[in-house]
C-alpha cells in the first residue's frame, strides 16, 4: 500500500469512528427522551398530587414514579456502557461533563420525592426542581448534537433537541395550568409566565420543523388534531385571560391535565420517530463509509506497482474536471484503468478532501442555530458573575426581563452581552 | 465512586486524552514547518539553476535536496508514528486527509527533480510544483490550527499557521523576484505578481501578530533589522517599478536571493521559537490537567459516605455563589469539609461544564481567523464546479481578479459567493 492509501484509509475509518460514536450518542439520547418524558408526566401527577394536599393521585404518581425508575435503570446502565476508561477525543469531556451532572441530581431524585410525600415542597418548587433535572438531561441531547460530525446527522439532531426543547416548554406549561386551576385564582404573573412558555415552545418548534425531514414534520403535523389544539387553545384562552385574583374552577385542574398530557404524549410519538430516523440515518452512512473502505482497501492490494506519481504536478485540464470524481468513478478506474492507478488515488485523496470540507462547511450552517442558546447561556453567566446570582437566579432575571419587555430570551441575552462592556468590573 | 464523580473524573481524562493528542500534532506541525523551510530553499536554489540554464547552483542545489530528504524521511517516520490503526475521533479524518495528499505529493518529489535537473521544466513550471507541495504541508498545519481544542493552542497554531503561511509567500516572492531579476527584463504581469505576494504575506504578520504572544512577537521585531529591510525594500523597488520591458541587472538575481533568504531565516528563528511555546504550552497543560485529575481521584477514595445529595436541587444563594469554586477551593473542601463532599463534587460538576463552555467560546472566537481562508477555499470549489475549472485554475482566477481590481484576495472570494445565486445550474 503506498504511504499516501495508507492515510486515505486511515481517513475514512476516522469517519466510520466518528460515525459509530454518533450512533452511540444517538441511542442515549433515545433513552434521555423516554427518561424527559416520564420525568415530565411525574413532575405533572406530583403537581396534582401537591395541588390536592395529598389527598388525590396517589396511586397515580406512585406507578409513574416506578416507570421513571426503570428508565432511569436503563439510562444508568447506557452511561455506565460508555466507555469511559478510553478517553474520547472530540467533545467527549463536555459530553460526560453533562452526564456527571445528570448523575447528580438523579441520585437527588428519592429525596425530593420523600419531600412531596410529605407535601414539605409547594408545587413551585418542586416544580423547579424537576425543571432543573430535565434541563440537565435536555442539555446531554444538546452537546450530541453540538458534537455531530455529520451534516445529516447533526440536522437530525438539531431537530430532535429542539422538540424535545419544545415539548419540555409544553410540560411547564401543563405543570404550571394545573397548579393555577388548582389554586382556584388567577395570578397574573402565573399567567405571564405561561404565556411566555408558549411563546417559547413555539419558538422551538419552528426550528424543529427547519431542521426535521419531511417524514418527522408531517407525522408532527397529522399528529396534531384540530379538536385536541381547539380544546387546548380554549383552556389556554380561560386560563391566561382572566382577571387577577379572579376565581378559576378547581375541577378544570384535571381537565387541563389531561388534554396537554394528550398532546404531549402525540409529542412523544413524533420524538420517537426523530429518535428512530437518527439511528437508521447513522447505521445507514456506517453501512456506506464502510463499503468504500472495502473499495479502498481492495484497491490497495494492487497499488505496488509503479505509476505516473508526477500527475501531482500536472495541472489538471478543465476536461479532467468536467466530470468529477465519485465513489462510483473511482470503482470504476480501479478496475478498469489499472495503468492510472496512481492517479486515482491522487483523484480519491482530492475528491476525499473536497468531501470532508463541504460537510465541514454544512455542519456549521447546522451548528449555528445551536448558538442561540449558547449566546443565553453566555448572558446568564455574565450576570451570575456580575450581580452573584445563582444560575437559577440569573435565569429568572433575564426571564423576567424578557417578560416585562414582551421581547424573545434571546433578545434579552444579546442585550445583556451587549452590556457587558459598560459594567463595571472584570466581567470577560 | 459517585457515578456523577466518575463522569467527572472521565471528562478531565478526555481533556487529557486531547492535549496529548494536541501535542503530538504539534511535534508533527513543527517538522513539517522545517520540511517546508528546506523546499522553500530548494525552491529558490532550483530557480537560480534554471536560470542560469544549469550552468551555475549545481553543487548548492544538491545539498538542499540532501537535506530536504532528511528531514522528509524525519516528518515521514513522525506520519508513520501516528496511530493509523486507533481511529482518533474528532478532525482526525480531515488530517489524515491533508497527510495522504502531501504524502502523494512527496512521492512525486523526485520526479520533479529530475524533471528540473534535465531542464524540462521552466522556473515558472518548477516554483508552480513547489508552491503546490508546500501549500499542501501548510494544509497539515492549516488543519491542525482548526482542530485544536484548547483556546490557548490554538491561538499559538493560528499564529504559527499565519507565520508559516506569510513566509511561504516571503518565499514565493523571493523565487519570482530571482526569476525576473535572472531575465534581465522587466515583466509587468509578474511585477503584478510580486505587489500581490508582498500584500499577501504582510495580511499573514498581521494575523500572526494579533494572535502570537508577547514573547514570540518581540522576538519578530526584534530579528527585523532595519538594515536588511532597507536593502529588501531598495530591491524590491527597482524590481516593482521598472517599466514593463526595460533591462533588469542580471548579477542582482543572486543578491536579491540573498538579502530574502536572510529575511527568512530569520523568520525561521521566530517560527522555531513558536513551535517551542507550542509544545511547552501542551505540555504544561497537560501536567495542570493531571494534577486536578488525581485530586479528583484522591476525592473519589474518601466518597462513599452518604451526603445531602438534594442540595441538587438547593437554589445556590447569592452568598455561595460570590466567591466562586475554583480548583485551589475544591481542594479545601475536599480536605475540610468532609461533610459537603457531595456538595463539592456538584460545584465541581458544575464549575468544570461552565470552564469547559467558557474555552469553547474562546475556541470559536480565535478560530473565526480560520474562516477566512476557509471561504477562499469555498469560492475556489464554486468556480470549479461552475466553470470547470482545475483548482490550480481557479485559485489564478481569483487571485488575477484580485490583482486586477486591486483587491484582496477574501473580498473577491466573498463576491464569488455571493454571485452563487445568480449563477446559472446546481451550484451548492
Amino acid at each position: 500500500m503506498t504511504s499516501g492509501l495508507k492515510f486515505l484509509v486511515a481517513a475514512k475509518r476516522c469517519e466510520i469512528a466518528e460515525l459509530q460514536q454518533l450512533a452511540l450518542t444517538s441511542a442515549l439520547v433515545n433513552v434521555t427522551g423516554r427518561l424527559v418524558h416520564a420525568l415530565q408526566r411525574e413532575r405533572g401527577v406530583s403537581n396534582l398530587h401537591l395541588g390536592s394536599q395529598g389527598a388525590r393521585f396517589t396511586d397515580m404518581r406512585q406507578q409513574q414514579i416506578e416507570e421513571c425508575r426503570r428508565i432511569e435503570a436503563e439510562l444508568r446502565a447506557c452511561f455506565d456502557s460508555l466507555d469511559t476508561d478510553t478517553a474520547r477525543v472530540g467533545h467527549g469531556a463536555r459530553l460526560f461533563s453533562r452526564i456527571a451532572y445528570v448523575l447528580q441530581g438523579l441520585d437527588a431524585l428519592d429525596g425530593l420525592r420523600a419531600r412531596i410525600q410529605s407535601l414539605a415542597w409547594t408545587p413551585r418548587q418542586a416544580t423547579e426542581a424537576y425543571v432543573r433535572l430535565i434541563a440537565g438531561l435536555l442539555a446531554v441531547v444538546f452537546e450530541a448534537a453540538d458534537s455531530a460530525s455529520d451534516p445529516e446527522v447533526s440536522r437530525l439532531l438539531v431537530a430532535l433537541f429542539n422538540f424535545m426543547q419544545g415539548k419540555e416548554f409544553a410540560g411547564q406549561e401543563r405543570a404550571a395550568g394545573s397548579a393555577l386551576f388548582a389554586s382556584g385564582r388567577a395570578d397574573a404573573a402565573e399567567q405571564q409566565r405561561l404565556l411566555h412558555l408558549i411563546e417559547s415552545q413555539e419558538r422551538c418548534l419552528q426550528v424543529f420543523e427547519a431542521f426535521a425531514n419531511a417524514k418527522a414534520e408531517h407525522l408532527w403535523t397529522a399528529n396534531q388534531t384540530s379538536a385536541t389544539l381547539a380544546e387546548l387553545e380554549r383552556m389556554r384562552r380561560v386560563l391566561c385571560t382572566a382577571t387577577d385574583g379572579a376565581p378559576l374552577n378547581v375541577q378544570l385542574s384535571q381537565a387541563w391535565f389531561d388534554c396537554c398530557s394528550q398532546r404531549i404524549d402525540r409529542m412523544k410519538a413524533v420524538e420517537d420517530r426523530l429518535a428512530l430516523d437518527l439511528l437508521r440515518t447513522c447505521e445507514d452512512k456506517i453501512a456506506a463509509a464502510q463499503r468504500e473502505l472495502d473499495a479502498y482497501q481492495a484497491l490497495s492490494a494492487a497499488s505496488n506497482r509503479d505509476a505516473d506519481a508526477l500527475s501531482f504536478f500536472h495541472q489538471a485540464s478543465a476536461a479532467d474536471n468536467a466530470a468529477p470524481t465519485t465513489a462510483n468513478g473511482f470503482a470504476a478506474g480501479a478496475q478498469g484503468y489499472g495503468l492510472q492507478l496512481e492517479r486515482s488515488i491522487l483523484e480519491l485523496v482530492q475528491e476525499q478532501s473536497r468531501r470532508l470540507q463541504t460537510m465541514g462547511e454544512e455542519l456549521d450552517t447546522v451548528r449555528a442555530s445551536l448558538n442561540e442558546r449558547k449566546v443565553i447561556e453566555r448572558a446568564k453567566g455574565l450576570l451570575m458573575a456580575h450581580r452573584h446570582l445563582s444560575e437559577e437566579e440569573a435565569h429568572k432575571t433575564m426571564r423576567q426581563m424578557a417578560m416585562n419587555q414582551n421581547r424573545r430570551l434571546i433578545e434579552v441575552a444579546e442585550a445583556v452581552l451587549a452590556m457587558a462592556d459598560v459594567l463595571p468590573g472584570r466581567l470577560r
